[in-house]
């Protein structure tokens, strides 16, 4: 029997699956960080291979050859080499070719077998896409915290320790924001004033902050939601705005002619914020009709691409398989 | 006779003023960047040093010590150590102390001879003081690009090119900040597609603009005041939006119990703007009365207060005495 594997490779951790044509799952294992860009190509090959002997050791009772790898991956494009990644996964049995993917169709892919669609994906960074026949046919954003992730993670982590340093330096409003930052960075809201009356906690709030790099302010995107649901009004603003931002991101890639579900993947657009709110909102104005479909990660939807560019289609009873014999696996 | 050393230590250049203790200005100098914190301590001292040095070349024909020095400098500090300045000014002729004092107090008072009143600087950073009896009593903002400098050059140009970046990605409006962005930067705006369907420009936009440091993007804040000009929505929203975080920030240090000018510096605050417009209607709400006093730099102010700290107190007569001597020694 053949069988194939495939990988949903996250800057945080990475997930690999082996499973047989018929779309039943025979192996999972689970390791760190597999992005290259985020984390180092040497790493991201590292982890791959982990992963992928993790699901071998659980797969191997089944016996055949490990026919093809698909490796879903952030930022995968044409100049991505897949051939470090293959020579890895040769050690743990690869026999075959290795395809990388962009991870956004592996989250779409974990909603829907349907071909055609959108995938809003929100967590660290902010990125859409419209898949058509299966592949990437335009993409909006994802361009990094500079430039764009409008929306996203950091964007509402930026915004949030802006407005505690704008609280505290008496240009913004006040927010609950403002003691739940400085408990989280274990700085004391003391009333001591430092130079030009500046207050201390405000101090070592700037000197805390730029230690950090950049994209790290996403850590702070939590303390928003929980400010929100507390009803804190500049907290409820942030979000309200990111929803808006990530409505935007998704309007970008809508095209009248293509129909198909609409994917939500990423910790941001969880269920009940404000920000969900206005993103389910923009969909509805849109006439998109049927509710989104929510997906955790990308590992189930990379099981759907590897049977797809290994030439076989994926129906309704194939998918179900897929995320039934998964679970069975998963403990995480 | 004794004279008195003034120096403006700014992040692009140092101007050095020698003046006697009526006002008369002897001898001017310039050099280039004089901020350790931009530049780098050995560079700000060299700095200072030329420009004391061409200062006294000019003043030289007139006998007498050089018998103190004030330093005007941007995020000085009480933990700014005067005496690497003090050595290497000592070889350009000085013989007492040296006193480093924020750039602020320097700004103030090259716009008044008052003793209290309001000052806004905003180039690349924005920042904003109350002064009290000669001295600092209050700051607002001055965070920096991360956290604050909100309205600042850095800023605006910021806004710049996320908007162009959202506009040609289909996520926001139309502007004309966009062919003025690819044409500082050399990018031709061809319709060739990239990656899934990313227009190349954009492609080479994000390539380009990630390789910057982010205060540099303070560069491209001149592009919005140009397509404002031309009545460009987008570029004039970003201004009136920059105009009302420093109305804010100017907003967060007013005491109704500080009466006294206000001195606007800085490239950002130029007349006629729709950001100046909204700076100056916020004055007039908050009753300020006068309107505030523009100046270009900070040397004739740190000649002010090189004599305040001499024990010298300036009056009108002093005032203006410095202003039309100094401005027949500058040819800058």
């Amino acid at each position: 029997m053949q069988k194939l594997l495939a990988i949903d490779a996250g800057g945080t951790s990475t997930r690999a699956v082996i499973l047989d044509g018929s779309g039943r799952c025979l192996g999972y294992g689970r390791s760190g960080p597999g992005n290259p860009l985020s984390g180092g190509f040497t790493a991201a090959v590292s982890s791959l291979g982990a992963a992928a002997e993790a699901a071998e050791r659980q797969a191997a009772e089944r016996s055949g050859t490990l026919a093809s790898a698909l490796v879903a991956m952030a930022g995968a494009s044409t100049q991505t080499d897949p051939e470090p990644f293959r020579k890895r996964l040769a050690g743990a049995g690869l026999a075959g070719a290795l395809v990388i993917e962009s991870d956004l169709l592996a989250v779409f892919f974990s909603g829907t077998f349907q071909l055609s669609g959108y995938a809003l994906v929100a967590g660290t960074g902010a990125v859409a896409a419209r898949i058509m026949s299966g592949r990437l046919d335009a993409v909006g954003d994802g361009m990094g915290w500079l430039l764009g992730d409008s929306g996203s993670g950091y964007w509402i982590g930026h915004r949030v320790v802006r407005a505690v340093a704008a609280a505290l330096d008496g240009r913004g409003p006040r927010t609950a924001l403002t003691p739940a930052l400085l408990q989280t960075l274990g700085i004391r809201a003391s009333a001591t004033a430092g130079d030009h009356g500046r207050p201390a906690a405000l101090q070592q709030l700037i000197h805390e902050l730029y230690a950090l790099r950049p994209v790290q302010l996403s850590r702070f995107a939590p303390l928003a939601f929980q400010a929100s649901d507390d009803g804190d009004g500049p907290a409820r603003t942030i979000l309200a705005e990111a929803g808006e931002e990530l409505a935007q991101t998704l309007g970008a890639v809508r095209d009248t002619s293509v129909a198909g579900p609409v994917v939500l993947g990423g910790s941001i657009l969880r269920h009940g914020s404000a920000l969900a709110e206005r993103v389910e909102e923009s969909l509805s104005e849109a006439g998109a009709g049927r509710r989104p479909i929510r997906v955790s990660d990308g590992v189930a939807g990379a099981a759907v691409l590897a049977l797809m560019r290994a030439g076989i289609s994926v129906d309704a009873e194939i998918f179900a398989r897929i995320h039934r014999t998964l679970a069975a696996l998963r403990t995480d």
